[in-house]
Parts: structure tokens; C-alpha cells; sequence
């Protein structure tokens, strides 16, 4: 999951990767930076991984495809879709011994570069005899609709079945057919997920808890809908991880802004600028440039990880650090954009192999996330002109609903997801209803502002880290993991382990009577 | 609610009605009685109230409209509908003192039916201070998508969105709409429902946690899906209410059945047995007559009220023991059939101010009914040769399956329900999950067979009353109400008045912290 930026810009990604034309003419048209305040999509554009071997031993699975009405909640005679999932039964201990099943909610990409990125699973599962499923969410990866990726993503009728509440139910749907075939109605899921699939195992915990027994939502912000939490803070987090490496760095970045667009307001401005960046192609606007930066930011505040890691890019332990030493120690005499790039390119070129930089490309295939933000995940982002390092702006819904409305020709619902989920209130609302559910959160993780920060109830528990960012605790471990995640690990696994022990209690007092 | 009985017949009636064009050829080509296990409609046909005037002082109401999506959960592009709700703020306490609001999940029918009918709710919202609100289901009384009812019943596509899905996020969007725009997010909702409309009640609290505050479910058969609980066990309640109050009644009905058969299958035997049971038209085949009959008997059963009443029609107390007087006290030489009529005519014709029975009639509105029996609400029933007093038969899903194939050109789902909403073992998957609702019944109903008959966690309550009939809790009070009646409803009050203060407990800490 990544933030939102500029509406028009970053929805208008989806079109041009669809129909592989590119509309200048919606950038350009943008007489500002982040004029509209679309927040940058969780996982996207801007990030790449080198292709992973998937040589761990204990990430062995087998790809199957189970058919899924593709819309749950009518009865209209729709074609049904493949969804792709991934299962590891080796450790499972079976449905005799009522073997745990850990289901990690897919979110919006691939599902098998989630599950390469998820070793936290792999990782505790034969200690639980458990049985590993990474379900695709629909729309993403291999698991699209009306047979192909063009036709899925052609219009608004063909998207309009894109949204968290289908997808939940296609896992429900799954599971349950899953365990009927497998004899397993007996044996209790656990639910995982991270970012958006984060929200989505809380979710499902909450609206499907006859299915999985218990959720560890790993960095879900599930507050982050209306004004729930303020809308600065995600820009607020990013900005302080890059204050407290160094002010001068956030200094820096903060005047980069009106660098840019002065640079770009000169004749020959925009040439200038695609040279200064090393893009492939030239500029046609400042809006996508600022777009990229932004992103680099925002992205390396989510993964700004105290050690070296592979998952949006390759980069090295704390990232922001070493942007923040390329951009205070260039040159005497740089630039402020030559500083700027200089910073970037830890994030966008830290193997060095990148000769020259394309602004729009999506190597996770995340462009459905633009539709799901115009859609339901209306996820409300300012920048506060104090405390951000980010151009000053406000939230404005009409301007993004025009943006959505342009591009995708669809309006948003802006208070669904708290009418179908809860959000506001939730201290209290869940007090007394629901349990097992942990909400894990690195504090560095600009997505921590919008998540749950508190315990609710002896059994929705918050696990906070001060120095964790996007996720941390779902990674593989490692060596180099402080003590802290370790520490966190462990947590994960005592109330995981609770919740099962629980289960098989209750299951036993059945028995017994 | 009312339950299923032979399918094609039953379910064709939604267009019998609709087209106004009588299909015989679809009753004729049954072979037999109870051929394929529709249970009956928990409202439905054949209930004749008379139009009471609404002339309680309390039970006064504003007529609102609300516009919905007309699907929640896709983007479709689709026209909206306006869905009706009665509203009373008379006794309301208003925002600034948190007064509740007390909902009521319209179910199946025409919304005032309903509001005229709860008349507890009418009665204890003065005490709360609460306002009143009765929103109507979709596809039923004035709250029909695509302009009219013609329209929205014209086929599979146009139905298509008469879900319980649909119906709770109307609900859930209706009631947030409303508490923004009077200011009284604060104010706890408190709903009501009975028979499906209790379903929709609890159903509702689960998944709607943050908008209610909890549910009063009244005679909610929740777990009436698939192999829950046994399906036989509807018509054998139904049989045990005859038995109990006379077993030659019982056996009466039971060999009626035979009788009605071997009439049928004489030469005028069909002119013969219109004549005998009084109907305007003459039959065509036997399976009109068997529907009706099976009607009254399932009907008189549920609404085997200790008290003169008149929900689904006008009857005395203890309607079932009338009934049996009737049969058993038949002048001698009267034929079984004929003694069958003279009992039946206290359910059809009470007050003995019909000349002749109409078979087909739906005073209601209901028929929408047998789309979402069809569909998602498919509650299996069987009857027992040794303990139903029915035509034995065997619940037989393929056939269910193909009639409404042929009926409304849609597959049912029939483990959908469960999969959305739970019910496999919902003791332990509630046991720490969920709170406040109360699920009420009596014995007496055939549908509390199908209900949650025991406490599963400290405020996940059942209240059972051995003497009480269809939702009779929610009724309005009497001077004949019988004491266990008045504790009943004493204890709801209680409960109710429980969660409210809770809630404002709760609402307290937060202000003091």
C-alpha cells in the first residue's frame, strides 16, 4: 500500500498502462504539485524488486485456481473467474489433529511476490503444523476477470466488482469449500495480511468470524478514512523520519519544490529537468516528476528498514539515512535538484545497474489500486505547510471526485468503508465485540498514523515499535534483526498460539459433554 | 415467514402474480403432494388481515424516502431507488441527551404491515425516549428499484439485488445518513426484527457492530440452513402444536392427505373438491388445494397466539385448539375432507365473511420471497413419515435446484448464507465474539426449531417461552397477555436498558478522560 499524490496523474497510470498511450495532456493540465490530494497507493509504481529467486526451502507451494462467482453479493449472471492461490501442505499436521490453516489475505499485486515477502509465515508454520494459503486478490496478478487484463480493466462495468468487500468474500468462499473438500471443517484459520491485506484480515476477522479464528494485521490502517485521523499525519511521518536523520536534508527537500517548479516555469526548464534526473524520456510536465520524488519518499519512509532489504527495491538498512548523506554530503556547489537526485537515486538506482529513469512505469502490476482509491479507499491526505517537508496542501474531495470521475468515469463513496467496517469510535465500539485481533505497527511507518494504536480489549491487541516500519514483522527473519522485532516475533507467535489453544479447548469441552 | 412447500407451485406464484396469467400446466405436471420441498414463505399467501385502521395514538408516523444505490457492493453504474421508512421523533430524547433510536429491519413485506403489527416497540420507546424507525426491505412495498414493481420482478437480472446483503447496507447506509444530518452520531441504535426481519436483526449487529448497539432477534431461524439443524424439524413442530391439543385431529390431517389424492384422481373429483372447500375457481390439480392446506396448518402454528389476534388473519385465541374442535366435532357422517374444510375455515374465513377461497391470493406482497428462497435463503425441509402429520417427502436439493432453474432462470446458492453469515457451530464461534442480542422464541412456532435456543456467551442471550407463538414478544400488549408474556417482555427491557447504559458508561469515560 502506498500513499495517494496527485489524483489525476496517478489515477490516469491505469489508462496508460492499459491502452500503453500516454495522456500528457492530464498532467499537464495540473497548474500546481499535488493539486488534488490523492494519497500514493500503498505498493506501486516507482518500485522495483529484482526478481527473486524463490530458492528458500521453505517457501515450496503449489499454484492452484479455484472458480469464484464474480460477484458475490447478487445474483446476476456474471461469468465466474480464476482465482489463483498458493498452498504448502508439508507441515500441515491434517485435519485429525485439526491443523491450523494460515491464510494470508492477498492484497493489490502479485500474490506470489507477497508470498516471498511474507517469510514471517513460512517461517512459524511448521512449529503450528499449519498449512500455508496466499489467495490472490481478484483483479491483481493472475487472478483477473473476464479473461484477460485488457478486458478487466476496460471501463467502469468491467472494474466495478473490484472492491474489499468481494474480495473478502472470495476468500471466505474459498476457505470453506477448501475445507469442505479437505475434510477440515474442523481445523481453525488464522489470518495474516500487511498494508492494505492488513486491513483486509482485520476486516475479515470482523465480518467473517465464523471462518478464522483470530488476525494479525500487520501495519492496517483502517482509521485512515474520513476524518477519522488528521489527514496530515501520513505526510507528517515521512517528514519526521527524514527530520531526525537530518534537518538539513528535510530542509532540503522542502525547498525542492519551488526549485522544481522554477526550473520548470524556464524555456528549456523541462529539458533541463529530464537531464538533472537522467529520465528516459523528456518532460512533458513538473507533475510527474514531483510525482516520482514524492513517491520515493513516501516509499522509503514505509521500508525504512534497520537492515538492508529487497521488497520495494533493493536498498540498504535504513534507507533515509544514506538518501539524507547523498543529499547533505554532494559536492560543494551542486544544485538543489543535483542534491535531490543525488538523494533519489539511493532509492530509485541503489545497485547502480539504472542508466535512465522512467517515470511511469508499474512493475508490481498495482494500477488497480487507483480504482479501488476512487472507489472505496478514499483515503483523505493534506501536507501541512509546517510540518511537512511535502508542498502545502489541502484535502479537497470535489477535486478528487472530478478526478475519478474524469478517469474512470465512476463516483466515489467516501463514507462506505466506515458504513460497512466501523472505524470511527472503534475503542469503543469493539470494547465488548470482537477479539483476537493484533494490530502491528512500526512507528516509522507514515501508515502507522491511520492504524490502531491502542489495545481495544484483552484480546484486540495493538503492538507498536518505535523503530519498525511497513510491516517489519512480516518479513523473513534475519540475522540482523534487532531486538526489538525478535521480541516482536515472539509476541506474534505466544497470542497466535492462544487463540489455537483456545480453539482446541473449546473443541474439547464439545467433546467431552 | 412462512415456511416452503412444493416449490415450482409455490415459486411460481411470483409470477402468477406479476403477469396476472394463471399457469396451471406448472401445479399439473406435479405428480404427487410435497414433491420437491419448498418450505413455506414465513409471510405469505393466504393471510387475509383486515385492514386495521391505524388508529393508535402511538403508533403515528411520518412516510420518509430515502435514496439508495441499488447495489452496495460493485460500482455498477446502476439508477438508484428510494426506499421507504416510517419515522417517529415524537418521544425522542434528541442528540444533546444520546437518545437511542430504535430500528426496526423491515423484512418481507409492506413496511406498515409491519409498524402496525411491532406494537412492542410502539409501546417502550416512550420509556427509552427513543426515536422510531421502520425502514422497508427492498422489492417490497413502496421501496421497489426500476420505477415499479412490473419492472423489478421482471426477471432474474432485475431481482437480482434482492439480497439480505443488499438489505442490511440499506440499513447501515439509511441510518448513518440520518444520524449525520440530526446531528446524533451519538445516539446508540438499538434494533428490532422478527422472523426474517430477526434474522436481518441479528445478522445486522454481527456485521454492523459499530451502527447498533445490539438486537432484539424474535423467532430469527438463523440456523435453518443446510445441515444445521435437522430438516424435518419444521413440519414436526408444526405436527406436535396439532398433536398436543388432539391426536385424532392430528391423525385426521395426516390421513386427509390420501383422501385428497384418491379424490383428485376420480372422474369430477377436482369439480367435487372445489365444491367441498368452497373455491371460486375449480381446481385443476390437487397441488393448489395441498398448498393451501399446508398453508393454513404451518400458519396456525406459528401464530398459535393464547389470544384473539389478527397478524397474517383474523383468529381466535388458541387457534389451533379451534381448528381441532372443528375437525373432531364435525357432525357425524361428515367425510374426512369435509371435516378438513370445516377446520380449516377457522384459519381461512373466521370471521365468516367469506363466500368462496381464492387459492392464489397474496394480500402481502410477499412473492418476492420465493426469488430469495430461491437464491440465497435456502432453509431445507423434509417431513417425516412417522412424526409429521405432512405428506412424507425428503428434502431434495436437485429438485429445489432445477425449479428454480425453470422458475426464475437463477441457481441458488445454498451455502452462501453460512458462509457470510455463520451458523455452523455459532455456540463456540460467538462464545468471545459478539455481544447484545437477544434471540427470542417460543416453542409453539414451527420456526424455533431453527433458532438459537441457548445462551452462548453472558449477553448473547436466548429467551425461550414454551407457550409462545411467532414473534408474539414484539406484539402489542393486552390485558389477556399471559404472565409469561409480560416477564418476557419485562426481561427484553431490561436487556435493552442494559446496553443502552453501557453504551453511555462508555460514552462517559470518554468525556472524563
Amino acid at each position: 500500500m502506498i500513499p495517494p499524490k496527485m489524483a489525476s496523474s496517478t489515477v490516469s497510470f491505469i489508462f496508460i498502462i492499459i491502452t500503453t498511450v500516454l495522456l500528457p495532456s492530464l498532467s499537464s493540465q495540473l497548474s500546481d504539485l499535488f493539486p488534488s490530494n490523492n494519497p500514493p497507493p500503498f505498493l506501486g509504481k516507482h518500485s522495483h524488486p529484482i526478481k527473486q529467486p524463490n530458492n528458500h526451502q521453505q517457501y515450496r507451494y503449489e499454484t492452484r485456481y479455484f472458480s469464484q462467482p464474480l460477484d458475490h453479493f447478487s445474483f446476476l449472471d456474471l461469468p465466474r473467474f480464476r482465482q489463483r492461490y498458493l498452498i504448502n501442505t508439508e507441515h500441515w499436521v491434517g485435519p485429525s489433529r485439526s491443523g491450523p490453516i494460515f491464510l494470508y489475505c492477498g492484497n493489490e499485486g502479485d500474490i506470489e511476490w507477497f508470498a516471498v515477502n511474507t517469510g514471517f509465515v513460512w517461517e512459524i508454520a511448521p512449529r503450528f503444523g499449519a498449512m500455508i494459503l496466499f489467495p490472490e486478490h481478484r483483479y491483481y496478478g493472475d487472478s483477473i476477470p473476464f479473461g484477460s487484463k485488457e478486458e478487466a480493466y476496460r471501463n467502469a462495468t468491467t472494474l466495478s466488482y473490484l472492491t474489499a468487500e468481494q474480495a473478502l468474500a472470495d476468500f471466505a468462499v474459498l476457505i470453506t469449500d477448501l475445507k469442505t473438500n479437505l475434510s477440515a471443517e474442523g481445523c481453525p484459520v488464522v489470518l495474516f495480511g500487511g498494508s492494505y491485506g492488513g486491513m483486509l484480515a482485520a476486516w475479515m476477522r470482523l465480518k467473517y468470524p465464523h471462518i478464522a479464528v483470530g488476525a494479525l494485521a500487520s501495519s492496517a490502517p483502517i482509521l485512515q478514512f474520513e476524518d477519522i485521523v488528521p489527514p496530515e499525519t501520513f505526510y507528517n511521518i515521512v517528514s519526521n523520519s527524514f527530520k531526525r536523520e537530518s534537518s538539513s536534508c528535510f530542509d532540503a527537500i522542502k525547498n525542492s519544490w519551488n526549485a522544481l517548479r522554477s526550473e520548470g516555469q524556464k524555456e528549456d526548464g523541462l529539458k533541463q529537468l529530464s537531464k538533472t534526473f537522467h529520465l528516459c524520456q523528456e518532460l512533458t510536465s513538473v507533475q510527474g516528476l514531483s510525482d516520482w520524488l514524492d513517491s520515493a519518499y513516501s516509499y522509503l519512509a514505509m521500508v525504512n528498514y534497520p537492515y538492508p532489504s529487497n521488497f520495494l527495491m533493493p536498498l540498504p538498512g535504513h534507507p533515509i539515512r544514506e538518501v539524507c548523506k547523498k543529499i547533505d554530503g554532494s559536492p560543494a556547489g551542486s544544485s538543489i535538484l543535483e542534491r535531490i537526485f543525488n538523494g533519489v537515486s539511493v532509492y530509485y538506482n541503489y545497485t547502480g545497474e539504472v542508466d535512465c529513469f522512467q517515470l511511469d512505469d508499474d512493475p508490481h502490476g498495482m494500477n488497480g489500486w487507483n480504482w479501488q482509491a476512487c472507489t472505496e479507499m478514499v483515503m483523505p491526505m493534506s501536507s501541512d505547510q509546517n510540518t511537512s517537508m511535502f508542498p502545502a496542501y489541502d484535502w479537497d474531495y470535489s477535486a478528487f471526485r472530478e478526478g475519478c470521475q474524469k478517469d474512470f468515469q465512476v463516483t466515489p463513496r467516501p463514507r462506505w468503508i466506515t458504513t460497512e467496517f466501523g472505524g470511527h469510535d472503534i475503542e469503543h465500539v469493539l470494547k465488548s465485540f470482537g477479539s483476537n485481533i493484533i494490530f502491528s505497527n512500526g512507528l516509522l511507518d507514515p501508515w502507522s498514523g491511520g492504524s490502531v494504536l491502542k489495545n481495544i480489549s484483552e484480546t484486540i491487541i495493538a503492538l507498536i515499535t518505535e523503530e519498525g516500519a511497513h510491516h517489519i514483522d512480516l518479513r523473513a527473519s534475519s540475522t540482523e534483526d534487532p531486538d526489538w522485532l525478535v521480541e516482536q516475533r515472539a509476541t506474534e507467535i505466544k497470542l497466535i498460539q492462544g487463540w489455537i489453544d483456545n480453539y482446541h479447548k473449546k473443541m474439547k469441552a464439545t467433546f467431552e459433554i
